[in-house]
């Protein structure tokens, strides 16, 4: 029996269900191994269903593990009639990945069945990541660190962001990524003051920092890093600015380790900055788990819920970001360990090592 | 007044709504100029409120245009409490767009308000393209054309499906698309049975067809295309079905003008290939609208809904596609004038042209 299967089999005794529907890709890809754009998959204690339409067929034939297969020719008629033909009454669904429409239509349909929203209950199935997903994470980290290497030599003044970002993201493909985990940030000067700021045509200029936040997807999972480079001598501001985001990291990662929680490696980031005075300009989240998705559970944030176990993998990216000067974010992926946790991202990100 | 406005507010009168809730990125885009990848927009007879969190306030300043601006530190309270300050009692939301999950934390953080969910009634809101959209879709069909004439070169015997991939999405990073519009699809001999065969280490040989499915972005307009390949001269078989296919989406263009039903469309295309006898091998629709999404209404096929209107833009691909041989896609993108169609896409799709 898989891990994944006693998690599920608790859920479905405590809530008293005779099937899990799940329509996420990646919970679908988890259980089954069907790597395409779309399907759904019902889970019972007899087994899965994996169900799509005639494009994908034979691809389902090749990659599903564990599963009968179905095939349809309407989605929501197609699975309605599934889950009749095996007599559910009572189905817990993915609630955080069916719309609400799917969800209407399908009670619609099945008019009979009691239906049971399944959203805390279905948070981390897969957060905590076997050796196999270490080694494509790794994989695909590996993937992004030779290609940003390789980028490096385009980092200079008069270069344009979306540029550097193009540059990139053909590394990735020519070293065997799938394609980008997310669009490329290369955000320079004032625009590093946007946390989310996609490559744009502006050109760098010495003195100033570039927020590079990169990824690739190997096999399905996902890289995410962050380098903050200075073009050129750093001024005092920079320097002091970069060195309390590098601090703040350090002191989550020594907090991590199985049993702690989530919200206490977010506060460890978060009380370094705010010490500092900076609290205002730290507006996001210290982390996020990374697998088949860029970003899954745990969250690591003031919101997030749930204790960090050995084996999961997440990020740790605290930053600083001032409209109108710019903006600092360090990030890496580490993995929790018996007794603490290890990097699997390995660019260096001392100061002194991202000055070019 | 914008004419999305006057469809907005049709839908607002018939259903009695205070407020509509927009919860899908495109339509969030479409509606206030946002281009980041987070948000919520809701609309009002007063104007529309768009709401993020920190990340993108900087960038939501310089993007949204017609909108107040609202930020928040978690989503869901955030626009619950938006929601609640303008005092609204019967909300219109996204059903194909917010998760059953959202829906249930927004119902009872606001139970007073009655909710209404959207589905049908937002159908094709962005169907129709203005010319400035036209202009973008046109880009980004000239992006994907330059750089798959680029390519061609490297569809050769020998050579790996993915390395054609790869090629050429890095020729579309090179001449300014934003990125791939989906998983480029190089699906050569038996795998072009595949209708989404994703290109695959297998290495191209003489004699077989090559699916290549491919498009990019262009600042946030898709392209959509698909050429069938054939590696050296084409057997009697090849020959037979690529015509068929060809003919199928001649005959389906052919009937396109305004006030056509969609499904008379896809019918005009899947009767060609069922006297054919080839029926049983099209399995999917014919076509599907292009913008802001690589998908959207309309939906061309057997189970589409509505009228054809001058400008909208969608695309029409008939194909074949057989276990154990291979198959056939022929897909160009064509916008509805005032008294038939015209192609977007200019590659030439006639079998001579795409020996190689």
């Amino acid at each position: 029996m898989r891990i994944v299967d006693q998690k599920l089999e608790k859920v479905m005794h405590r809530k008293n269900l005779d099937a899990i529907l799940f329509w996420g890709l990646e919970n679908i890809r988890y259980l089954s191994g069907f790597t395409g754009s779309d399907g759904a998959l019902i889970y019972t204690r007899e087994g899965q269903i994996f169900l799509s339409d005639s494009r994908y067929t034979q691809q389902a034939q090749n990659e599903t593990k564990n599963s009968d297969r179905h095939q349809y020719k309407q989605k929501l008629p197609g699975v309605a009639k599934a889950l009749r033909s095996i007599r559910c009454r009572k189905i817990g669904f993915e609630a955080n990945a069916l719309t609400f429409e799917s969800y209407r239509v399908l009670r619609e349909k099945l008019t009979r069945v009691s239906w049971v929203p399944l959203s805390s209950e279905l948070a981390g199935l897969r957060a905590v990541k076997d050796p196999e997903e270490i080694k494509k994470l790794g994989h695909a980290v590996q993937i992004a660190s030779a290609s940003f290497a390789k980028t490096l030599p385009q980092v200079k003044p008069g270069a344009q962001e979306r540029k550097v970002a193009e540059f990139l993201e053909c590394q990735f493909r020519k070293r065997g990524g799938d394609k980008p985990a997310f669009d490329t940030i290369v955000a320079s000067g004032f625009r590093a003051a946007l946390p989310h700021g996609a490559a744009s045509p502006k050109r760098l200029q010495g003195g100033e920092t570039v927020v590079i936040d990169f990824g690739t997807r190997f096999q399905g999972y996902h890289s995410d890093e962050t380098k903050t480079l200075v073009i050129g001598k750093p001024d005092a501001k920079t320097k002091k600015i970069y060195e309390i985001v590098h601090r703040a990291q350090a002191k989550a990662m020594q907090t991590i380790r199985p049993g702690i929680s989530v919200r206490q490696i977010d506060a460890a980031a978060r009380e370094v900055i705010h010490k500092a005075g900076f609290g205002k300009y730290f507006g996001h989240g210290t982390g996020h788990g990374v697998g088949l998705a860029v970003h899954e559970d745990p969250a690591i944030s003031p919101h997030g819920k749930g204790l960090v176990e050995e084996g999961m993998v997440f990020t740790v990216e605290p930053g600083i970001y001032m409209p109108g000067w710019g903006g600092v974010r360090i990030e890496d992926m580490v993995r929790v360990t018996a007794n603490g946790c290890e990097l699997l991202t390995y660019l260096p990100k001392a100061l002194k090592d991202n000055i070019i």
